[in-house]
Protein backbone atom coordinates (compact mmCIF):
# COMPACT_ATOMS: atom_id res chain seq x y z
CA UNK A 1 0.00 0.00 0.00
CA UNK A 2 2.71 2.54 -1.23
CA UNK A 3 2.63 5.16 -3.85
CA UNK A 4 1.00 3.31 -6.18
CA UNK A 5 -1.95 1.71 -3.93
CA UNK A 6 -3.19 -1.44 -3.98
CA UNK A 7 -3.92 -3.13 -6.96
CA UNK A 8 -6.73 -6.41 -7.34
CA UNK A 9 -7.49 -8.63 -9.56
CA UNK A 10 -10.93 -10.17 -9.68
CA UNK A 11 -11.91 -13.32 -11.69
CA UNK A 12 -15.30 -14.65 -13.52
CA UNK A 13 -14.10 -18.29 -14.26
CA UNK A 14 -16.29 -20.09 -17.03
CA UNK A 15 -14.32 -22.92 -19.21
CA UNK A 16 -15.87 -20.70 -22.75
CA UNK A 17 -16.07 -17.49 -21.07
CA UNK A 18 -13.32 -16.03 -18.47
CA UNK A 19 -13.73 -12.10 -16.99
CA UNK A 20 -10.98 -10.48 -15.61
CA UNK A 21 -11.29 -7.03 -13.94
CA UNK A 22 -7.76 -4.83 -12.38
CA UNK A 23 -8.65 -2.10 -10.64
CA UNK A 24 -6.45 0.60 -7.68
CA UNK A 25 -7.45 1.60 -4.84
CA UNK A 26 -5.23 4.71 -4.04
CA UNK A 27 -6.03 7.39 -1.64
CA UNK A 28 -9.43 5.67 -1.34
CA UNK A 29 -10.14 6.01 -5.01
CA UNK A 30 -10.89 3.06 -7.25
CA UNK A 31 -9.82 3.50 -10.56
CA UNK A 32 -9.81 1.20 -13.69
CA UNK A 33 -6.34 -1.07 -14.46
CA UNK A 34 -7.74 -3.10 -17.12
CA UNK A 35 -10.60 -5.54 -17.47
CA UNK A 36 -12.02 -8.05 -20.09
CA UNK A 37 -12.46 -11.69 -21.19
CA UNK A 38 -10.44 -15.14 -22.05
CA UNK A 39 -12.22 -16.57 -24.75
CA UNK A 40 -11.43 -20.36 -24.86
CA UNK A 41 -11.47 -21.80 -28.28
CA UNK A 42 -14.46 -24.45 -27.88
CA UNK A 43 -13.68 -26.72 -31.04
CA UNK A 44 -9.99 -27.08 -28.87
CA UNK A 45 -9.71 -30.11 -25.80
CA UNK A 46 -10.42 -29.13 -22.65
CA UNK A 47 -6.97 -29.35 -21.63
CA UNK A 48 -5.46 -26.49 -24.11
CA UNK A 49 -8.86 -24.16 -23.05
CA UNK A 50 -7.44 -24.93 -19.15
CA UNK A 51 -4.31 -24.04 -20.20
CA UNK A 52 -5.51 -21.13 -22.28
CA UNK A 53 -6.89 -19.47 -19.07
CA UNK A 54 -4.06 -20.83 -16.87
CA UNK A 55 -1.63 -18.66 -19.27
CA UNK A 56 -3.46 -15.34 -20.16
CA UNK A 57 -4.24 -15.48 -16.25
CA UNK A 58 -0.45 -15.30 -15.08
CA UNK A 59 0.30 -13.03 -18.08
CA UNK A 60 -1.97 -10.16 -17.05
CA UNK A 61 -0.34 -11.15 -13.02
CA UNK A 62 2.99 -10.38 -14.81
CA UNK A 63 1.74 -7.35 -16.76
CA UNK A 64 -0.08 -5.78 -13.72
CA UNK A 65 1.70 -6.95 -10.63
CA UNK A 66 -1.99 -7.11 -8.54
CA UNK A 67 -1.19 -7.68 -4.85
CA UNK A 68 -4.57 -9.78 -4.32
CA UNK A 69 -6.44 -11.73 -6.22
CA UNK A 70 -10.64 -12.42 -5.78
CA UNK A 71 -12.60 -14.84 -7.60
CA UNK A 72 -15.78 -16.19 -7.87
CA UNK A 73 -17.48 -18.71 -5.66
CA UNK A 74 -19.18 -21.20 -7.72
CA UNK A 75 -22.38 -20.64 -7.64
CA UNK A 76 -23.46 -24.69 -6.65
CA UNK A 77 -24.92 -25.57 -9.63
CA UNK A 78 -27.78 -28.78 -9.25
CA UNK A 79 -26.19 -30.23 -12.30
CA UNK A 80 -22.74 -32.15 -11.23
CA UNK A 81 -21.27 -32.50 -14.30
CA UNK A 82 -21.62 -28.65 -14.60
CA UNK A 83 -19.74 -28.36 -11.20
CA UNK A 84 -17.22 -30.35 -12.65
CA UNK A 85 -16.92 -27.93 -15.27
CA UNK A 86 -17.10 -24.88 -13.87
CA UNK A 87 -14.32 -26.32 -11.18
CA UNK A 88 -11.67 -26.99 -13.77
CA UNK A 89 -11.93 -23.39 -15.02
CA UNK A 90 -11.18 -22.40 -11.56
CA UNK A 91 -9.07 -24.92 -10.61
CA UNK A 92 -6.86 -23.26 -13.50
CA UNK A 93 -7.48 -19.75 -12.69
CA UNK A 94 -6.44 -20.45 -9.42
CA UNK A 95 -3.31 -22.47 -9.82
CA UNK A 96 -2.42 -19.47 -12.09
CA UNK A 97 -2.71 -16.50 -9.27
CA UNK A 98 -1.07 -19.07 -6.34
CA UNK A 99 1.92 -20.38 -8.83
CA UNK A 100 2.23 -16.21 -8.78
CA UNK A 101 2.52 -15.97 -5.12
CA UNK A 102 -1.17 -14.53 -5.16
CA UNK A 103 -3.45 -15.18 -2.25
CA UNK A 104 -6.91 -15.87 -3.74
CA UNK A 105 -10.38 -14.55 -1.46
CA UNK A 106 -13.64 -16.19 -2.63
CA UNK A 107 -16.70 -14.55 -2.80
CA UNK A 108 -20.72 -15.98 -3.32
CA UNK A 109 -22.21 -14.08 -5.75
CA UNK A 110 -24.89 -12.64 -3.85
CA UNK A 111 -21.81 -10.65 -1.48
CA UNK A 112 -21.03 -9.20 -4.33
CA UNK A 113 -24.37 -8.11 -5.22
CA UNK A 114 -24.43 -6.88 -1.43
CA UNK A 115 -21.92 -5.27 -1.27
CA UNK A 116 -21.97 -3.27 -4.38
CA UNK A 117 -25.93 -3.04 -4.71
CA UNK A 118 -26.76 -3.20 -1.50
CA UNK A 119 -29.11 -6.31 -2.31
CA UNK A 120 -28.16 -9.93 -2.85
CA UNK A 121 -30.65 -10.51 -5.09
CA UNK A 122 -29.62 -7.81 -7.59
CA UNK A 123 -29.36 -8.39 -11.50
CA UNK A 124 -26.46 -8.25 -13.79
CA UNK A 125 -27.18 -4.68 -15.06
CA UNK A 126 -27.40 -3.45 -11.39
CA UNK A 127 -24.28 -4.65 -11.20
CA UNK A 128 -22.92 -3.14 -14.06
CA UNK A 129 -24.49 -0.50 -13.41
CA UNK A 130 -22.46 0.54 -9.91
CA UNK A 131 -19.35 -1.04 -11.13
CA UNK A 132 -19.19 1.89 -14.20
CA UNK A 133 -20.33 3.95 -11.68
CA UNK A 134 -17.48 3.42 -9.18
CA UNK A 135 -14.53 3.33 -11.75
CA UNK A 136 -16.15 6.70 -13.15
CA UNK A 137 -16.93 4.82 -16.46
CA UNK A 138 -20.00 4.78 -19.31
CA UNK A 139 -21.15 2.98 -21.93
CA UNK A 140 -18.22 0.20 -22.01
CA UNK A 141 -20.08 -2.72 -23.10
CA UNK A 142 -18.81 -4.78 -21.16
CA UNK A 143 -19.73 -8.36 -21.27
CA UNK A 144 -21.11 -9.29 -18.18
CA UNK A 145 -18.28 -11.37 -17.39
CA UNK A 146 -16.36 -8.45 -17.16
CA UNK A 147 -18.52 -6.68 -15.35
CA UNK A 148 -18.74 -9.41 -12.61
CA UNK A 149 -15.01 -9.68 -12.42
CA UNK A 150 -14.47 -5.93 -11.62
CA UNK A 151 -17.65 -6.01 -9.07
CA UNK A 152 -15.52 -9.11 -7.36
CA UNK A 153 -12.39 -7.14 -7.32
CA UNK A 154 -14.21 -3.50 -6.04
CA UNK A 155 -16.02 -6.11 -3.63
CA UNK A 156 -12.46 -7.57 -2.33
CA UNK A 157 -11.17 -4.00 -2.27
CA UNK A 158 -14.47 -2.77 0.31
CA UNK A 159 -13.96 -6.54 2.23
CA UNK A 160 -10.67 -5.65 2.85
CA UNK A 161 -11.37 -2.04 3.95
CA UNK A 162 -14.06 -3.28 6.41
CA UNK A 163 -11.55 -6.29 7.91
CA UNK A 164 -9.04 -3.42 8.98
CA UNK A 165 -11.35 -1.12 9.96
CA UNK A 166 -12.85 -4.05 11.96
CA UNK A 167 -9.05 -5.11 12.75
CA UNK A 168 -9.19 -8.13 11.59
CA UNK B 1 9.32 -42.91 -30.34
CA UNK B 2 12.56 -43.22 -31.25
CA UNK B 3 15.32 -45.30 -29.10
CA UNK B 4 13.83 -43.96 -25.85
CA UNK B 5 10.61 -45.40 -26.25
CA UNK B 6 7.45 -43.39 -25.56
CA UNK B 7 6.97 -42.05 -22.12
CA UNK B 8 3.55 -41.41 -20.47
CA UNK B 9 2.35 -39.25 -17.14
CA UNK B 10 -0.85 -40.68 -15.87
CA UNK B 11 -2.58 -38.56 -13.12
CA UNK B 12 -5.30 -39.11 -10.84
CA UNK B 13 -6.18 -36.04 -9.75
CA UNK B 14 -7.39 -34.74 -5.91
CA UNK B 15 -7.52 -31.58 -3.30
CA UNK B 16 -6.18 -33.80 -0.99
CA UNK B 17 -4.20 -36.31 -2.99
CA UNK B 18 -3.26 -36.75 -6.50
CA UNK B 19 -1.55 -39.79 -7.45
CA UNK B 20 1.12 -39.57 -10.34
CA UNK B 21 2.71 -42.96 -12.25
CA UNK B 22 5.38 -42.23 -15.11
CA UNK B 23 6.23 -45.57 -17.53
CA UNK B 24 7.70 -46.05 -20.92
CA UNK B 25 7.32 -48.42 -23.26
CA UNK B 26 10.15 -49.64 -25.39
CA UNK B 27 10.35 -52.28 -27.73
CA UNK B 28 6.57 -53.40 -26.41
CA UNK B 29 7.55 -53.73 -22.71
CA UNK B 30 6.37 -51.52 -20.19
CA UNK B 31 8.76 -50.23 -17.25
CA UNK B 32 8.44 -48.12 -14.52
CA UNK B 33 9.62 -44.20 -14.23
CA UNK B 34 8.15 -42.65 -11.25
CA UNK B 35 5.44 -43.16 -9.42
CA UNK B 36 3.87 -41.52 -6.51
CA UNK B 37 1.61 -38.92 -4.58
CA UNK B 38 1.15 -35.26 -3.98
CA UNK B 39 -0.39 -34.42 -1.00
CA UNK B 40 -1.28 -31.35 -0.12
CA UNK B 41 -1.42 -29.54 3.12
CA UNK B 42 -5.02 -29.14 4.24
CA UNK B 43 -4.34 -26.38 5.86
CA UNK B 44 -3.73 -24.38 3.87
CA UNK B 45 -6.01 -22.33 1.47
CA UNK B 46 -7.70 -24.05 -1.78
CA UNK B 47 -5.52 -21.77 -4.35
CA UNK B 48 -2.17 -22.87 -2.64
CA UNK B 49 -2.68 -26.14 -2.48
CA UNK B 50 -3.87 -25.80 -6.16
CA UNK B 51 -0.87 -24.09 -6.97
CA UNK B 52 1.14 -27.06 -5.26
CA UNK B 53 -0.45 -29.57 -7.71
CA UNK B 54 -0.25 -27.50 -10.40
CA UNK B 55 3.80 -26.73 -9.68
CA UNK B 56 4.62 -30.35 -8.62
CA UNK B 57 3.24 -32.00 -11.88
CA UNK B 58 4.93 -29.10 -14.33
CA UNK B 59 8.16 -30.37 -12.16
CA UNK B 60 7.81 -33.80 -12.98
CA UNK B 61 7.22 -33.04 -16.54
CA UNK B 62 10.32 -31.26 -16.89
CA UNK B 63 12.37 -33.80 -15.23
CA UNK B 64 10.66 -36.63 -17.23
CA UNK B 65 9.94 -35.14 -20.42
CA UNK B 66 6.25 -37.15 -21.42
CA UNK B 67 5.25 -37.68 -24.75
CA UNK B 68 1.66 -37.51 -23.51
CA UNK B 69 -0.45 -36.86 -20.61
CA UNK B 70 -3.49 -39.12 -19.36
CA UNK B 71 -5.76 -38.50 -16.49
CA UNK B 72 -8.86 -40.19 -14.82
CA UNK B 73 -11.81 -38.49 -15.78
CA UNK B 74 -13.77 -37.51 -12.85
CA UNK B 75 -16.57 -40.29 -12.02
CA UNK B 76 -19.28 -37.88 -12.05
CA UNK B 77 -20.23 -37.21 -7.99
CA UNK B 78 -23.65 -36.99 -6.83
CA UNK B 79 -22.90 -34.40 -4.54
CA UNK B 80 -21.85 -31.01 -6.79
CA UNK B 81 -19.57 -29.34 -4.14
CA UNK B 82 -17.35 -32.61 -4.40
CA UNK B 83 -17.75 -32.35 -8.21
CA UNK B 84 -16.45 -28.60 -8.05
CA UNK B 85 -13.19 -29.71 -5.50
CA UNK B 86 -12.13 -32.48 -7.99
CA UNK B 87 -13.15 -30.33 -11.01
CA UNK B 88 -10.29 -27.78 -9.50
CA UNK B 89 -7.70 -30.00 -8.77
CA UNK B 90 -8.24 -31.62 -12.56
CA UNK B 91 -8.02 -27.99 -13.77
CA UNK B 92 -5.13 -27.17 -11.95
CA UNK B 93 -3.51 -30.79 -13.24
CA UNK B 94 -4.63 -30.26 -16.72
CA UNK B 95 -3.14 -26.69 -17.07
CA UNK B 96 -0.09 -27.98 -15.96
CA UNK B 97 0.13 -30.65 -18.49
CA UNK B 98 -0.99 -28.25 -21.46
CA UNK B 99 0.81 -25.22 -20.44
CA UNK B 100 3.70 -27.70 -21.06
CA UNK B 101 2.60 -28.33 -24.29
CA UNK B 102 1.21 -31.72 -23.57
CA UNK B 103 -1.62 -33.42 -24.87
CA UNK B 104 -4.07 -34.79 -22.15
CA UNK B 105 -6.20 -38.12 -22.49
CA UNK B 106 -9.11 -38.89 -20.49
CA UNK B 107 -10.61 -42.11 -19.12
CA UNK B 108 -13.45 -43.61 -17.20
CA UNK B 109 -12.29 -45.73 -13.89
CA UNK B 110 -14.13 -48.12 -15.42
CA UNK B 111 -12.53 -47.81 -18.73
CA UNK B 112 -9.13 -48.61 -17.01
CA UNK B 113 -10.66 -51.17 -15.00
CA UNK B 114 -11.66 -53.13 -17.99
CA UNK B 115 -8.45 -52.48 -19.67
CA UNK B 116 -6.07 -53.74 -17.28
CA UNK B 117 -8.57 -56.19 -15.21
CA UNK B 118 -11.06 -57.38 -18.44
CA UNK B 119 -13.89 -55.98 -15.97
CA UNK B 120 -15.25 -52.63 -15.49
CA UNK B 121 -16.23 -54.06 -12.22
CA UNK B 122 -12.92 -54.82 -10.62
CA UNK B 123 -11.74 -53.22 -7.49
CA UNK B 124 -8.91 -51.58 -6.39
CA UNK B 125 -6.52 -54.03 -5.42
CA UNK B 126 -7.25 -55.92 -8.57
CA UNK B 127 -6.15 -52.64 -10.47
CA UNK B 128 -2.74 -52.53 -8.30
CA UNK B 129 -2.24 -56.13 -9.00
CA UNK B 130 -1.81 -55.60 -12.46
CA UNK B 131 -0.56 -52.85 -12.52
CA UNK B 132 2.67 -54.36 -10.39
CA UNK B 133 2.67 -57.45 -12.81
CA UNK B 134 2.66 -55.45 -16.05
CA UNK B 135 5.68 -53.36 -14.60
CA UNK B 136 7.41 -55.87 -12.65
CA UNK B 137 7.49 -54.62 -9.66
CA UNK B 138 6.02 -56.61 -6.03
CA UNK B 139 5.36 -55.38 -2.81
CA UNK B 140 5.41 -51.62 -3.59
CA UNK B 141 2.98 -50.82 -0.87
CA UNK B 142 2.09 -48.04 -3.63
CA UNK B 143 -1.10 -45.77 -2.24
CA UNK B 144 -4.26 -46.62 -4.26
CA UNK B 145 -4.15 -43.44 -5.99
CA UNK B 146 -0.29 -44.20 -7.26
CA UNK B 147 -1.86 -47.21 -8.69
CA UNK B 148 -4.85 -46.08 -9.99
CA UNK B 149 -2.14 -43.11 -12.13
CA UNK B 150 0.08 -46.20 -13.08
CA UNK B 151 -2.85 -47.62 -14.60
CA UNK B 152 -4.16 -44.76 -16.34
CA UNK B 153 -0.52 -44.63 -18.14
CA UNK B 154 -0.71 -48.42 -19.10
CA UNK B 155 -4.50 -48.21 -19.99
CA UNK B 156 -3.44 -45.04 -22.43
CA UNK B 157 -0.49 -47.37 -24.07
CA UNK B 158 -2.50 -49.77 -24.55
CA UNK B 159 -4.88 -47.54 -26.20
CA UNK B 160 -2.86 -45.96 -28.39
CA UNK B 161 -1.89 -49.30 -29.35
CA UNK B 162 -5.00 -50.20 -30.57
CA UNK B 163 -5.26 -47.63 -32.34
CA UNK B 164 -2.45 -47.89 -33.98
CA UNK B 165 -3.11 -51.42 -35.08
CA UNK B 166 -6.85 -50.34 -35.85
CA UNK B 167 -5.37 -47.55 -38.20
CA UNK B 168 -7.14 -44.86 -36.19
Amino acid sequence: MGGSGIVIIGIDPGTRVTGYGIVRELSGQVSLVDAGTIRTNTKKPMCSRLGEIYSRIAELIKEYSPDEAAIENAFVASNPASALKLGQARGAAMAACAVSGLVVSGYEPTKVKSNLVGSGRADKSQVAFMVERILGVKNTKWANDTTDALGIAICHLNERRFAKVAGR
